[in-house]
């Protein structure tokens, strides 16, 4: 059998086991998630050892250190695991609610219920964690789901394979709802992006070259995060210990995540600030890249920056910093240079926070606050599947709602259309 | 200037007034939907002459009759056209409101705002009215818009475009926002569904074939509707009379409309009702076409119906009879052979009815009412730029939401994350 007909035929079981799950009380999802927890401890030493094989493998073949790091597997990863899969069987159901049944002039109610996108899937690199991640948040929002991982990770996922079709079939539920593709081939891939009509939606979770490969070849729906080039833009009404602090904490909070700052905007008439704003940040070995204005400011605490600089997703203790002549620059600026994904004023004028809440459109965009709150449990959504950087179906970080989609509903009794 | 390079400046200049859109009060927007009916009003004369052209040239070309008599501007029609931009102008502000602001632990307050797409490009066929029409709901919901329409109504079509051209310039707006590409090349619309970025999202309104075209070409997100193969199904605990009512409703209010019933499917218990129903159906001139054991009830009101029928939009007189086991026999049938858009379940049995609206994986599930009300006004939308059968961004009647996002919306006063 081709690899094309053998992702297509596990896409395809999966998709016709969907029903039963989209129809099941949170329960019986909630009972399998349980299940599946208790497998992983008892597989516990067998899964151990399938990580163990991968990672001599990895080290074998030269993959690089930060790789091998996330593809280990420790008793306390193998915790954070179980931690993960009872925080996910806490939330509430997803799917099944009805919202805004409202009565229409003809006499029926029309609502919205929520339900399930059908078969989902996701498209990841080394960490073995994202299979029981991504099958728990997939098996709650009432979806089958087809994963594909890394090839460095498979013998660590065929064992979570297990755990989790034992688990199922221990809830009651068909094993197909889970398909864990078993083959290292990259043909895997092209067929699964392929595959419309049958898969509802694919999430790529890795670095930024996996979800512009998948986001290029897909048919598929993709829910995908590109770049988070983020701006914090400090106003001439800002207030000064306030801009210096979210400053420091946009920046330095962690330097790989992707609400990350990564440009700093100042308004001309309050750029004598910057030495008090780059002196945490130096002592912090932050490295500063200057507008022209900035460095005559700032001179030797700051480095030049290039064209190059305002488009780059640095990830690392570096950020530029650009004088803005006032409010409709540091906007153009943002529009011009920014990734839509998260940017924020400091000030204390109310109209202009207004004014930048309309005017940028970015899917976060903030007022007085470090640019580190995007993200999915930090607005109160659970869980986070990733942070969608495209304007359809989902924006920002996304929770369990963004592996759903909403029906109408129309009760009546006995209407007809005139 | 080659076509791909002429659509794609359109674009480009479209996208970049979009901002001056998304940002403007609600009453400019409106102020620009008045100038535009002042326009037409004023161009009236101009406007049907070029329409006459139009005529004369299709009819020269043997277009089919049909596609002529939807091509033309009557006073009737045009008075419409004016009465619809008036509607749309009484519509409320789509954009710009902040839903769900709820303070979090770290003190911070998330919210979502609604926000425009910012460029939607529009694919449709003959009617004239549809210029006005999309370029009316797009600017109400802050976007640019990229018109494509029929080669067969240029002309008239380029009339519009002055009016709105100049409609939006007496409110003080970019003439760009607007767009209508001049050229009737093909190859037009090939551009404008491969401008991914600067496209957000494209409407293909028309027949099938339209739809299937644009789909299978376009790297941009699609709003589509393909089938429409709506069903009712008669429980065995209906009324008897509410079912005939809604069957003859469903099937005989409309023949051409999409959420016209196209399959009827009887419960075996019940099924001695279907000469009932049928006697009403007949009188009409409705051709029914059943499974073997319709036919065996109906006897010769009725033809054998084949396995194609199961899948046909018939959009006509026709009618498609199955009587099927039980519920989940039903449920079955609707999932194998019907097209997601609009299925009904009559019944008296609340528990039957509520398992109906969730097994039913359809953009409407609908419960003792007819399928003709599958439709954005009745809906209470106040618009509908067409209906989704698809499951991402919008689903089901699509009103001016549909041509929006949401963006996070984050308010702080110098939180910092920990």
């Amino acid at each position: 059998m081709s690899i094309h007909q053998h992702v297509t035929e596990l896409a395809t079981s999966a998709k016709h086991a969907s029903a039963s799950l989209a129809n099941s009380p949170v329960s019986t999802r909630n009972a399998a998630l349980q299940a599946i927890a208790h497998q992983v401890k008892v597989r516990k030493t067998e899964l151990l050892a399938a990580n163990t094989e991968d990672l001599l493998n990895a080290k074998k073949k030269g993959l690089d250190l930060a790789l091998i790091d996330r593809l280990e597997l420790t008793e306390a990863r193998i915790e954070a695991m179980l931690t993960s899969l009872s925080i996910v069987q806490a939330l509430s159901d997803p799917i099944g609610g009805v919202e805004d049944l409202r009565a229409m002039e003809s006499g029926i109610q029309v609502g919205k219920m929520r339900v399930p996108l059908g078969l989902i899937g996701i498209i990841y690199e080394s960490r073995p964690n994202v299979t029981i991640d991504a099958a728990s948040l997939c098996l709650k929002s009432g979806n089958a789901v087809l994963l594909r991982g890394g090839s460095e990770a498979i013998r660590s996922n065929l064992v979570l394979a297990t755990c989790i079709k034992a688990g199922l079939a221990e809830a009651g539920l068909p094993e197909e709802l889970v398909q864990v593709i078993d083959t290292t081939d990259r043909a895997a891939v092209s067929t699964l992006v392929g595959l419309s009509g049958l898969v509802d939606m694919v999430v790529p979770r890795g670095g930024k070259g996996l979800i512009e490969r998948v986001a290029a070849e897909a048919t598929v729906p993709v829910l995908k995060h590109l770049d988070g080039i983020c701006h914090l833009y400090i106003h001439s009404k800002a207030d000064v210990s306030m801009a210096i602090e979210l400053t420091v904490n946009s920046k330095t909070h962690r330097y790989g995540t992707c609400n990350t700052m990564e440009t700093l905007l100042v308004d001309a008439e309050v750029a004598s600030m910057l030495p008090s704003i780059a002196a945490p940040l130096v002592a912090q070995g932050v490295e500063l890249r200057g507008c022209e204005k900035t460095c005559a400011i700032l001179s030797h605490a700051c480095n030049p920056a290039s064209e190059e600089d305002w488009v780059t997703e640095y990830l690392a203790p570096i950020l530029a910093i650009k004088v803005v002549d006032d409010f409709e620059h540091a906007v153009q600026h943002i529009s011009t240079f920014g990734s839509g994904h998260t940017d924020g004023i400091v000030t204390a004028c109310h109209a202009s926070a207004m004014r930048f809440l309309r005017a940028v459109d970015s899917s976060s965009v903030m007022v007085n606050t470090s640019t580190r709150f995007a993200d999915g449990f930090e607005y109160g959504l659970g869980a986070e599947i990733g942070i969608s950087t495209d304007k359809i179906h989902a924006r920002g970080p996304v929770g369990l709602e963004g592996l759903t989609s909403q029906k109408y509903v129309v009760l009546g009794n006995g209407q007809t259309r005139r």
